[in-house]
């Protein structure tokens, strides 16, 4: 237990629970600690820039720092804090730093963060309209709101999910649902009339998609990867000789996933045309937006969105762009109660009878259980409100092409994509281990952590921005760092 | 708009952020509210038994009462708070309440919510390593804790989901991944030499199972539900003669999910011989043990999950028992390789290199992105430590004994099921009516919440304790409650 420990109870109010004592930490206590830990993140939100971005803990430090069997007798809050700072916190990777653009760049929100707080201090469990209305009724509100903003019309349904991976695998289960009759009940084995299933993506979309198939039992095969254009985007007709060859050859079209700011590149998929041709064909039409999705709020990029009033399903993660901290998936469908007859079923002890017909969240997928995840979107979008929501993404879009400029005007780097969002695209000059070896050493600097992707077989950076702490001063820092690095490597 | 705004900006300080600002929330702001709200929770967790366990809320309150469109502009957050009272708490139900016996009981303890805060601000997502080594890390210890304190083999690697239902539909997604020879790639439709596909469990297995199955692409058919004996626990003889009635029928059986606490009555199957029965068929094991795994740590108890060695994958749900808010499940497989190699996929901007081998979650399972749910899980276990958490569930066992005893020495109620663990499963004397008339007339009274089941047929009450803040006064409270609703109901 030598591990344990970093700091010692320091007062007797700190004291750990006594055994005679059976409930929970005392409220005054929990008050005290609570008081301590907002101070506490108030500090971080206000330092995060002291910290390396991208943690500098090596495989196994964190997991040899921490004794290998729990505790025998309870400890106190302030020994656990110290080891959080001393242990933990060397360990983290700063997702809310300025200077965080990989991947895609998030914000937790500050009025996310404290509605996360309540929510997990309700621990309500909103599987049931009856175990928490509230949870219930404002997920379909906070929803109405969002599908608003994104102008998808009333005739959409939604529901939150953690992650956009679930939510495209309610998508493709509940477009299997409708191509293979009586599914739910035989399942896909063993049966003469199920012909070879097929999904539809294009080849820049994201692994989810495969994950999904290969878990719906439909076979990594079905999964047919559609051929991009120069802009990286599906290529509608390629997307019909594919299904008219498939169907010719007798194989089931089931589902086209269409991806609207893909996550390389973000390029948007030509929406209106794979509507057009999933129409003709009476095939699902799922839209991943999971990032892009919010940008169609503001002036300007409503045409993102253009054919997805046409779509059957279509999600978007607010815990991407929307300023809500992780985890918060919205998935809107036109045809929910396929959702629902794939997977309503209800044992006894959760049968209840309202006084008037209600929806059981528990009813619309896979998992029962579910956290009163509405209560973070509904705070984050008051605190902003739609105009302050428009701003701070038209901002980060902003900040994306004066990148994406600066890249433009250099002879020491060139951009490999269009920048459509928030995300740029780029090179320097030189080959992949070249480029690979500038990443790395940026990275371990800790001011600034940017990741890659491969276009074209070639090794490309990407730089992202989401972070509502970022500034052009953080991105003009990054643009130095790069140039910098440039000149050291080629000089080293 | 004019639904919005129980309470006005009430100062400078609290007006919404201006239109020139296009960062999160200021951080002293955020201090502030945090301390605002570190009180509003303290004052709440110290009044529950004020408010009624389940809400009184009627269907359409809650939406009615909300606006149907975001603000426009943002709105302080003394407003939204005014307004989370005033609109959100009265369609809240109370699972922190003492008297909350319904379903399973939880309970999300204040180390776990200050936990939880923690990694709200945080935000960070764990799918790789490098993404927050920490998260990665202090999973893999903290379920080394738990696995040691149930005294499983090392054998078993751990992984966090949310749910059991996506911990059930992974330890079924690996089975299928054995029993299916080229199920990733090839799937399950159109294939002549996939025969028809069977799953096992009890008759009182969880509905997890049934949709794990329907996602599965296996069919709700090939799902058989075994008898059940006069204590509701699985017959081992039935489960082997269905196993061989369909062998040789030339069905495939690929799991069989033995319980230990079923839902309805808490029940545990016969682990050791239904173990045997899956090694000499070569089929595998998943044990749901999400509710009441943890009781296994309970001296005299050990016996629960005798057998589980060797089955290959095994679910515990700490935001069940263990004092963890929602959502936390543990997953646990003696293979956990056969996970990976259903769901490992990098796509290239995934793709990193590390200084030694690491484990990304993202590989271990359907989801990609994921919280710092271990944090939660640390702090719960250092808090209470093992002793505390033993004495706790011991203490809810001996609380649901005193309550049988109760029910036992009663002539106007009888018990219906073998109290194993901390749920009660009895009825009044008279007909199913009556008893639901009886629930629904308590769940009213606010003071109380009870859920209902039903076995043989017949409509059964059940009291679950798993409160933390549930004393033997709450137990008696609900005893005197059905004593005297009984008598009134009589006379009425």
């Amino acid at each position: 237990m030598s591990k344990h420990g970093g700091a010692e109870p320091s007062s007797p109010h700190s004291s750990p629970p006594s055994a005679h004592s059976l409930g929970d930490m005392d409220p005054e206590d929990f008050r005290r600690h609570a008081h301590q830990l907002a101070d506490w993140i108030a500090q971080y939100f206000s330092s995060i820039d002291l910290y390396p971005v991208l943690s500098r803990a090596q495989p196994g430090d964190i997991r040899a720092a921490i004794p290998d069997d729990a505790p025998e007798d309870g400890e106190s809050f302030e020994a656990m804090l110290a080891d959080f700072e001393r242990v933990l916190m060397p360990g983290v990777t700063h997702w809310n730093h300025p200077g965080f653009f990989a991947y895609f760049a998030i914000s937790g929100s500050g009025p996310g963060v404290l509605a996360d707080f309540l929510s997990a201090a309700l621990n309500v469990q909103a599987m049931l309209w009856r175990t928490s209305p509230a949870a219930t009724e404002l997920e379909e509100v906070t929803l109405g709101w969002l599908r608003k903003l994104l102008s998808l019309p009333d005739s959409f349904e939604g529901v939150i999910y953690d992650t956009a991976s679930i939510s495209t695998l309610h998508g493709l289960a509940a477009a299997r649902e409708v191509a293979v009759p009586e599914v739910r009940a035989k399942g896909l084995a063993g049966r003469k009339n199920v012909s070879r299933l097929r999904i539809y993506c294009s080849e820049h979309a994201h692994s989810s998609v495969d994950k999904a198939v290969i878990l719906l039992g439909l076979g990594h095969e079905a999964l047919k990867r559609i051929p991009a254009d120069g802009e990286f985007r599906m290529k509608a007709d390629a997307l019909e000789k594919a299904i008219e060859k498939d169907l010719a050859a007798h194989a089931r079209p089931v589902a086209v996933v269409a991806t609207v700011g893909t996550t390389s590149t973000t390029s948007v998929d030509p929406l209106p045309e794979i509507a057009r041709i999933c129409a003709r064909h009476k095939i699902w039409l799922h839209v991943d937006a999971a990032y892009a999705g919010v940008a169609a709020m503001v002036p300007g990029f409503e045409w993102i969105l253009e054919g997805a009033a046409d779509a059957d399903s279509l999600v978007v993660n607010p815990h991407k762009w929307l300023f809500t901290p992780f985890d918060l998936s919205a998935f809107y469908c036109r045809r929910m109660d396929v959702v629902r007859q794939a997977f309503a079923l209800t044992p006894d002890y959760l049968k209840t009878v309202e006084s008037a017909p209600v929806h059981n969240l528990m009813d619309t997928g896979i998992q029962l259980g579910r956290r009163f995840r509405a209560l973070k979107l509904w705070m984050v979008m008051r605190h902003f409100g739609a105009s302050g929501i428009r701003a701070r993404i038209a901002e980060h879009m902003r900040l994306a092409r004066l990148f994406a400029d600066w890249i433009d005007a250099s002879d020491r780097f060139e951009r490999v994509a269009p920048v459509n969002f928030s995300v740029v695209c780029f090179r320097a000059n030189g080959d992949d281990a070249f480029n690979e070896g500038l990443l790395d050493t940026i990275n371990a600097g800790g001011e600034v952590f940017l990741s890659h992707t491969r276009l074209d077989g070639r090794y490309v950076l990407r730089l992202a921005i989401g972070n509502l702490r970022t500034t052009e001063a953080h991105v003009a820092r990054a643009w130095s760092l790069l140039q910098q690095t440039f000149d050291q490597l080629h000089a080293g």
